[in-house]
């Protein structure tokens, strides 16, 4: 088999499924900037684009081929030869060039998208894998709406385009409908009924309509998958792919539910990486993003504060230097305890004992009810009053 | 027994634990409003405040309690004698007063944060549930950080608890750290070995560190849970809590999961709420957001509008309506396909045969490769040219 069962693959999907959102639109450049930033962060795939979708996408692949040397570039298409035979094209130059087709496996899109049957579409499927085999060795098949497929078709459909010569076979739960133990069943029940599923890699790309897309990625790698399929800050249509980041942190704080699985993800680069997706790509991260929003690592309440600065494993999971934050955050409200309150004032000069703590205290907890937030110069104020 | 074990009871703490967030201070009248926002929502209960906290977090329960009349009113406090009784006091109006007392229960909080015993923590726990049970019938209980707490103790505790009148009780994973199979396992461990479980209704109350509230609280459902701890948009410390507005839709569209649990949240209301919440509090919500997020129902590639276009369903898990929205949209990028451009066009009063379609489509993606996104007025441009 081509790939390392026992690595996890990320396949990063941001200058595709993402690229694709409104408003989301990169130039050229702008996409070989974050594929650089791809490979240095340490994603094993980037699916640079849908080649036939349009001559500026086209053009990216080609672009993107060239730029980038260590990581395998893939090009999206539908079934059918013109897709194949341009996606080829544009990967001409990739050092690891991986193809990606697919169609929809779900009864509700053989029959209302492409008005056909479960035997026709099981031959495209086949046949569009033979035509990409044609062209390069690495060939990931997406079976479109497997989240809603018919299991035992679904099972027949993978069979077939491994022994067609799939590489990758890709299980999307393209409207995010699944909860995290049905996706879960869904790839073991492939892994257990589709008699050479070890000869392909299985990978999960989810979407968060639901909000449940990282947790169904981690079902399936709990259940055998060893590809995810993600996006930096979760971007991508409607409510977005799974995030890279939060997947990644997963595997890297509960790395004794997962023995032997290797990753090539270097964290450290998270915080820098979101920003300039999010700044380049016009999609704000929301302030309560998990792992990449601004107060992921913020401590606010009284009780927090306290126990946070006691023992600071007491409220924190994440070392906010291991995804590239210098400290975490004790911020001042009213909601704030007098500890968070001696915290900033040591910080500032101040040496307190406890009574004149506790009368500063009152008067603080007075500011603190009128602002919303107060900064070190409220402190100063407080504390020549 | 107090509470409905049929009832998903969803307790919207958006005012508490979203409310202590840097920045999203509300005033008094500001959080009157959105708590009679919350009671048309049908939530079950208002987490409103933590009275001894500051004078201001007093005064706003006990305008919420007066203000409030369907929905239990509920004031945090910690296990201590003071706090609780300040908190009966905020609630003297309220007509349906719960009080929400609790302590950590994990070795790591017993020890680093009350430098305390099991034993010492244990005897806390039960009078303070004994002496709000002197002010109000309702009573719940939080273990604080029952996501890394040691299972026997923590189910010693819960039925302590339970045994001195506690009418809810509260699994915290304080610090968002439970994987949804390990969360899930954790209830269903207290319904297996909580010898007076029954008297008690199961609380989740998940943090979103790691991406995954939504589905901890979900998998606590699936194994007894009856109330979700939740926020609008999923606001709260650091990453935040679950998201209300998802884990209703999850019981909406799986409702065959969940037989016979019912909810009285009034979906339709979400996208209002959202945005006021968002607004009044200063948290931006993501376009990628599940549920309430602007792009949420946008659908922007060439396949999936196409696929839309023929047939809601192939990419609709939920209908737009159901949230509030006037329906989805099909927005025209560089990635869309002929069958969404001639929507469009067709909208706009041009009727094209396939001939032209194709030739208008050739320049279409040009216009649209230099542009983010295309507007009706680009779209007359195109077909004067």
């Amino acid at each position: 088999m081509l790939h390392d069962p026992n690595h996890l693959y990320i396949f990063d999907t941001t200058l595709r499924d993402g690229e694709q959102v409104p408003g989301c639109q990169l130039t050229t450049p702008e996409k070989i900037e974050i594929a650089k930033d791809l490979e240095r962060l340490g994603v094993d795939i980037i699916e640079a684009g849908f080649p036939v979708s349009s001559p500026g996408d086209f053009q990216s692949v080609v672009e993107l081929s060239k730029a980038v040397d260590n990581v395998i570039i893939c090009a999206l298409t539908r079934a059918n030869k013109n897709d194949i035979d341009v996606a080829a094209d544009a990967l001409k130059y990739a050092k690891r060039p991986r193809i990606h087709t697919g169609i929809g496996s779900s009864d509700m899109h053989i029959k209302y998208k492409f008005n056909s049957t479960r035997e026709e579409i099981l031959e495209r499927a086949v046949a569009a894998v033979k035509h990409a085999k044609s062209y390069v060795e690495d060939v990931e098949f997406y079976a479109e709406d497997a989240g809603r497929a018919d299991l035992p078709y679904l099972a027949q459909m993978i069979e077939a385009v491994i022994a067609a010569g799939a590489t990758v076979v890709n299980i999307p739960d393209t409207n995010g409908y699944c909860l995290p133990d049905q996706y879960g069943a869904k790839i073991k029940y492939l892994k257990d009924h589709v008699s050479n599923i070890d000869q392909a890699i299985i990978s999960a790309h989810c979407h968060n309509d639901l909000g449940l897309a990282t947790a169904n990625s981690i079902a399936a790698v709990q259940n055998g998958a060893r590809q995810v399929e993600c996006t930096i800050n979760g971007i991508g249509e409607r409510a977005g792919n799974t995030s890279l980041e939060e997947v990644a942190m997963i595997l890297k704080v509960h790395q004794q539910q997962f023995p032997g699985l290797t990753s090539t993800i270097n964290s450290k680069m998270f915080t820098a990486i979101s920003q300039k997706v999010s700044s380049m790509m016009r999609m704000p991260v929301q302030p309560n993003k998990a792992i990449v929003g601004k107060n992921a690592f913020a401590h606010s309440s009284g009780i927090h504060q306290d126990g946070f600065l006691k023992h600071r494993e007491n409220y924190e999971i994440i070392r906010p230097e291991d995804v590239g934050l210098s400290e975490a955050d004790i911020i001042l409200t009213a909601r704030s305890g007098r500890h968070a309150l001696k915290h900033h004032l040591e910080r500032l000069g101040y040496q307190l004992d406890k009574d004149q703590l506790a009368v500063t205290y009152e008067k603080f907890l007075v500011l603190a009810d009128a602002k919303k937030d107060l900064c070190d110069d409220d402190l100063r104020s407080l504390m020549q009053s």
